[in-house]
């Protein structure tokens, strides 16, 4: 058991190197010397887990909807999908590295020739806002009309946007203050009216969420280590 | 007068070869050699223009806000701005070279050795957006209470992502529908009531709009030749 627990340990390890320097260089300049010097593990452990940079890479890009810590229920399904957006902001602002790196991997168009998968991701968050979504349209709290599947697409790619502007224009600086704000503009228009003046904007409970968030990932993985 | 007409298009054809190769393998995978092979130009002619990659791809850079050809004019300033975004959508679904290029270099990350300006089209896109609101609010088309800079921002960065999902998962061939769900569902937290009614939707206005545009430009082109 703790052989298998240093296992996951290292792997865990590689993996953060791997997104720490796709995030600086980007896919084509990453080098795996560079990656195993970061991760400070021997080249022996890195090829038992991953066979290349292509396989690292994409496992970067795998794991970007799972980096999200899950963020403490709420009586709304709204205000998990908006607590979801403001964490996942605030884990860009504070530097997260596997966020940082796999959202760099997903947004960087590469060579067709890199083998990367980036439908990956963006598939992973359009599945998972289509699951919010239709459980939210099943207790009333979004317009009839609306189309689940269109509706989570736009979320998924107007965050990606915003991001991107916040990382070109102040280094993902405002990138919480922005996302804020595009979440208060869609949620405008797509949650009924009495869900809406429900709805927790304030600026600083993206970072409560993220401490809620964190110690609930604690408590989880206390309870399944007893 | 024929000499600085021919000097006018040599410009223009080394420009739509560089945001050609730009946008077909990225900014440092891109070469001179490449460049002057798609625009069938003589080095000397290049360098009489350029004076090296970085400075092509700066140009490319700021010329995204200008690639666009004027839409129509409107009685609703909002129409112009929704015409805008279907126009831009309909140049990246058909693969306009200028627009796909310019779009790619900005959206790349790079590297921060690559000396790109990034900001510059994004801050051309935030700067238009500004005046273009600016003037929706005098004529009441927008709620009142709207922070102008902020929305300039939220339709430049959402855009920017909707095109980036649209780009990943179907290669452009859906971005169209994208954009015009991305805007119906801004405009219905931005518009007065009594504008959004009025605003017109249809899917086939990209292409309709895009032609007026077309029209509009060699017309313009046509009285200055005079």
């Amino acid at each position: 058991m703790a052989q298998q627990e240093r296992a996951i340990r290292t792997r865990e390890k590689i993996l953060v190197a791997a997104a720490e320097v796709f995030d600086e260089v980007g896919y084509d300049a990453a080098t795996i010397s560079e990656i195993l010097k970061r991760s400070g593990v021997t080249k022996g452990a890195l090829y038992f887990h991953f066979t290349s940079k292509e396989e690292l890479a994409q496992e970067v890009l795998a794991t970007q909807v799972s980096a999200l810590p899950p963020v403490p229920a709420q009586d709304l399904v709204l205000q998990q999908v908006l607590d979801e957006a403001l964490v996942l902001a605030y884990l860009l602002h504070m530097g997260d590295p596997m966020v940082r790196g796999s959202v760099r991997l997903t947004v960087d168009q590469g060579s067709p020739q890199d083998g990367l998968d980036r439908r990956v991701p963006m598939q992973g968050w359009i599945d998972h806002n289509v699951s919010l979504l239709t459980e939210a349209k099943e207790r009333g709290e979004i317009h009839p009309h609306l189309d689940i599947a269109d509706t989570a697409k736009l979320l998924a790619g107007s965050f990606t946007g915003v991001q991107v502007l916040s990382k070109i224009m102040t280094r993902h600086e405002d990138i919480v203050e922005r996302v804020a704000d595009l979440m208060r503009t869609l949620l405008s228009a797509i949650a009924v009216p009495g869900v809406l003046v429900r709805l927790d904007f304030a600026p600083d409970r993206a970072a409560r969420v993220y401490e809620g968030a964190t110690r609930l990932r604690e408590f989880e993985a206390a309870k399944t280590a007893v």
